[in-house]
């Protein structure tokens, strides 16, 4: 039988290429980022040429609107897109978007990207402001129509004050465990159990400069990070999100490293963050060998690559 | 000679019949809202609209640029209209874009709108959590553009932190003191002097339910407030900043009530806040005749009426 595969994280240069290789990769589904440093306006646009796409690639991609979505694209041979932001710059601070943006399909959004925003602080901020007034009701609005919250990229304090304000569990999609490399954007043992102890999800990145190896890293490196969390959060609330910028050049890297995308610089990633194992979407089956190569059952490989991600959405959705 | 009168802000339902009742009244220079809690987008068409009324109505009204507009709509007897906004929300979180509202007449800016956005917190936010790395940016560039920073519905240290950061003297532009009413949107003496001592300006507002007697003040409790802040501040940093809703209906000040126009309720004003001898703009030399009736020089109630507020804007633009 063919791994369940479910990408928590992958922020390509969308086009044919890309969908091909997360088919060739055996991708069962994916949230998919069409929100970073975008505001409502430009996020509506990137969800239109979405549905094109959705359209036009739909002999090997399905929207995932829920988890039986998902079974099915497991079932048909699909590639399931989830529509997912990285920053809820995208609701244009109106809080009716929320729904409207439900309606459409979007199912995870992250508080904030790298610095505050009129929902609470990011990771590269200098000080950890926390959630604010709007943010809390904003998670609550999320709660209620069903879309997961993502801290991944949001600050300590902030991200604690989502955690205990959300009436539903939350998710770090895509980290790195500081323990093994104390990046900023990294998070600590306590940062891991203080979400898993109240019902939160893991999604473990593989991207070089928050590993421990640096541009060294390989997919060996990577399973080490996911591993590493594994045994912090259990081994039911872990799973993988990748972080794969497939067809991305350094404009993108630049355009995210700059606060909302043309402020002062934040942060220099050193290059394009690829795994040199894992470049592409159809990598998949490199990450799934390494796995199969630890100490773990095929059960509890599944878990990782996929089945605790559809267990935990089941919740949330 | 006719006196100075230079108002810090007014928020009209702008038509031609306040332009004909500023005009009557004897303003000199306003500085006139365009932006509360809109986006980049509406903002632009607010200022467009502006642009088409200042073409319309140009036998009464001048757009102001500089100090030596103010002088020329005094001496051709014309309005001189300075636009402004009571939110950053305006910039659209693009720090490029203070350069460009610079070239289209935007003077005076307001960082928040009493909630919380990307740059700081607002008086109505339950926790106030400071100015972020973005609103530090921004000021610079502000003070850089020569826009006035405006701090009057900003919470205490969010306000405290700007007036320290900036490069430039920042103003509140339209508040009342806190030490005749103890309403979360006035200013406390200490907060006066801090940024008085700074070398600071605070324009008074004549808003009802921010003054002692709520709905039974008249424009004698107004030049009441005006006076205090005058002792607090000293004679050369005080002028007035009216608030003056001409025109308005219950919609507009529910829309202002709620968080970004549609969020949650933060404030019930009680009403239409208007008083009941300053109900249109024609109404300022009833203004200037209270004033008069104090114990003050022609020199120091003409300090007050606009001399000031023209001193200190010949610094910051």
């Amino acid at each position: 039988m063919k791994p369940i595969v479910f990408d928590g994280l992958v922020v390509g240069h969308w086009d044919r290429k890309i969908f091909e290789d997360m088919h060739a990769g055996g991708v069962t589904a994916a949230n998919c980022t069409c929100c970073i440093w975008e505001d409502i306006d430009a996020t509506i646009k990137n969800i239109a040429s979405w549905k094109r796409m959705l359209l036009e690639n739909s002999d090997i991609l399905m929207q995932v609107y829920d988890v039986d979505d998902i079974w099915t694209a497991y079932e048909t041979g699909k590639v399931g897109i989830i529509l997912g932001w990285q920053n809820s710059s995208g609701f244009g601070d109106y809080i009716d978007s929320v729904a409207l943006f439900r309606e459409l399909g979007i199912r995870v959004v992250q508080l904030t990207y790298n610095t505050a925003n009129s929902v609470g602080s990011g990771c590269y901020e200098s000080r950890d402001l926390g959630l604010t007034d709007y943010g809390r009701h904003l998670i609550w609005e999320m709660n209620e129509q069903g879309i997961l919250v993502d801290l991944s990229h949001v600050s300590d304090q902030t991200a604690r004050e989502a955690i205990d304000a959300s009436k539903k569990p939350v998710a770090y999609t895509h980290i790195c465990p500081h323990e093994l490399s104390p990046h900023s954007r990294n998070k600590s043992d306590e940062q891991l159990h203080y979400i898993a102890e109240r019902d939160g999800f893991v999604g473990v990145a593989g991207i070089p400069p928050f590993l421990r190896a640096g541009y060294d890293a390989t997919i060996v490196d990577y399973v080490d990070a996911i591993l590493h969390v594994r045994n912090v959060v259990g081994e039911d609330q872990v799973g993988i999100g990748t972080d794969l910028t497939q067809g991305h050049g350094q404009g993108f890297f630049d355009w995210i490293a700059m606060d909302k995308g043309n402020g002062r610089k934040l942060v220099d990633l050193g290059g394009i963050p690829l795994l040199p194992d894992f470049k592409n979407a159809s990598c998949y089956p490199n990450l799934v060998e390494e796995l199969e190569r630890r100490d773990l059952s095929d059960g509890q490989v599944e878990k990782i690559t996929g089945r605790n991600w559809i267990n935990f959405l089941k919740n949330v959705w």
